[in-house]
């Protein structure tokens, strides 16, 4: 049943959705078999009232904010309902359609910023892998008929950096179809206005010309490739985080954009009846090497999917998740990162985290 | 007569001062000796109007444009005057306090764009140069002694990153007895407030206070620490370039920045006789290796320092730089670096550039 929600959730995310999985939990006292109760609540259901899955309407309430904000709850007030709330947004996706001076610095950026990477060009020695090691893809085609190898949706940056207009207008044809979280075209101002006039003159809307940055980049003077980069990659930044606000308001919050194993969902998705536990970093202090949302599969004979971190403290883990698996049930665990001894280390961690560990049984 | 220009400039430019080199030459149909004629315009000195050099007055005014906006000037019409106007700027210096996890990207990302980076902790483990591979230079001494070790002047831009508000004092304290070109600082609203509080009860303005970015970094809803980083280094290209307006406007230009070959440089202030030859880029258009400043040394018997850029178009210069040394003089050439050939190696450059070629005796 839980393998279901998994299929729907990873399918929600290929859409380019975010989606909610709400774990209710039984008190541990509780016999029963069936205390991990989950839920999958999609961005289009959460618009639809909270009618279809009958929640409690403070669960409902967190589960929203969960899915603007990106920030996963975990609440374990003794005496009331125990409830894990994890958003799940799709990785996100930039797009650099060009592979010349600018994106060459901007794909490596791009993929140090935790963007999937994909470069597109039409001459052979530009678009190659050796020219872009971090990108995910690099795809050699014509910037017309490009547009079917790859999918456009609200976690896709779109960063144009053609060498010419017609290029551009190309690009563009194509991109503003599509709903994407970020479109960006490089070009002095005469030659985006000539881009804007030709296709103003096709029918596109000044509306639809609008969403586009262009010029593009944060206006810091940037002048070198490298800086160009730096200029686009901080634009793309305050997208994915502020939706292109610029501004913070409680309305809406930073997104945290939480860590997503897919790696791990896709293996819960399978169905497997083999019993295993399902480790989840429900939160953190400090600095620690993974956030809220990073999940780890424990098999009972040692086998382990994902990570939370790596370290003594997931040896430990590991151990107490096989008690989890044998006894049924959930555990929340606390792991002490901070200490001299990691400090004296140079070690990167240096924080606390907490971990649920849930038995996972088809 | 000339190498004590290079030794005033190198001494400028140590004390983070801008420079500005006038050469005039003579037509090339002269037989005169003495056709390349050089003069030091120093920062202080162009405050104090055209009375020291007794210059050109275009000449003066050009020369002046070249030290705010770093763009080097080289005229050579015909029946006029030939001039080459070069602006030097000091190698812009990012010193971070603190050796945690925002420093380390920063550390990376200012290498990256062209700062000698400094990095300071107080802890071994953090003050390393396996930590930090790209600095220049790293420093374990406390954040109150450290400021002996290094210079703060008008091309350094300081940041810091220290785990804790008291660093944050001992640090600001001697930071703001400088004028350096960028100071930002880490910190919640509510650590900045504290520490502002701390400094002016010592006696510290608020106008002193108020040159200092905290919270540091541009307003992009940064969360992780490469992220944060970022923010940070797009702040600070945004002072190098724009001087922090984050405007342009005609009287303050964007800020080139021009190359420096200091080691050319101090190669000339040596004031050795043996005849040589130096080839200055002095433009360039579309892409190529460097840019306009660039310099490289050439010695008759094939001996070189610096570089122009490299490959076949640097053989053919040094050939004709051959020339130049027996004839004594100066020569303009093109260096043409576009071409089927390579693009399609997919090679970086495909430009064009123009560089002087002068005699050099003492």
């Amino acid at each position: 049943m839980n393998a279901s929600i998994y299929r729907n959730l990873i399918n929600e995310l290929d859409a380019g959705k975010k989606a909610v999985v709400v774990t209710i939990m039984s008190d541990k006292d509780s016999e029963s078999n069936s205390f991990l109760e989950k839920t999958l609540l999609t961005e289009g259901e959460m618009g639809l009232q909270n009618c279809i899955h009958n929640l409690d309407e403070v669960i409902f309430q967190k589960a929203q904010y969960a899915l603007e904000s990106g920030n996963l709850q975990f609440d374990k007030d003794p005496g009331k309902k125990t409830y894990l709330i994890e958003p799940y947004f799709p990785e996100p996706r930039l797009i650099v359609l060009g592979g010349g001076h600018i994106a060459k610095p901007l794909a490596e950026f791009g993929a140090r910023l935790g963007f999937l990477v994909t470069v597109i060009d039409d001459r052979p020695s530009f678009a190659n892998k050796e020219r872009f090691p971090d990108a995910e893809r690099v795809i050699c085609e014509s910037f017309e008929k490009c547009f079917n190898l790859f999918r456009i949706n609200e976690s896709t940056f779109v960063v144009i950096v053609t060498r010419g207009h017609r290029h551009d207008i190309d690009c563009l044809r194509q991109v503003l179809k599509y709903n994407a979280a970020y479109i960006g075209m490089i070009g002095s101002k005469r030659r985006v206005k000539s881009v804007k006039e030709q296709l103003l003159s096709e029918g596109y809307s000044q509306e639809m010309l609008n969403k586009m940055n262009a010029p593009i980049g944060l206006a810091i003077g940037a002048i070198t490739p490298d800086e160009i980069a730096i200029s686009i990659i901080a634009q793309v930044i305050s997208y994915r985080r502020l939706g292109g606000t610029m501004s913070l308001s409680a309305k809406s919050p930073k997104m945290n954009w939480p860590e997503l194993d897919r790696i791990v969902l896709e293996e819960l998705s399978k169905g497997e009846n083999d019993p295993k536990a399902v480790v989840t970093v429900v939160s953190t202090k400090g600095s620690v090497p993974r956030k809220a949302g990073a999940k780890m599969l424990v098999w009972p004979y040692g086998k382990t999917l994902g990570s939370i971190g790596g370290g003594c403290s997931e040896g430990e883990i590991i151990h107490i998740a096989r008690d989890v698996i044998r006894n049924r049930g959930y555990m929340v665990q606390p792991i002490d990162m901070t200490g001299q001894i990691v400090e004296d280390e140079g070690m990167v961690c240096g924080g606390m985290m907490e971990v649920v560990i849930e038995s996972c049984v088809e």
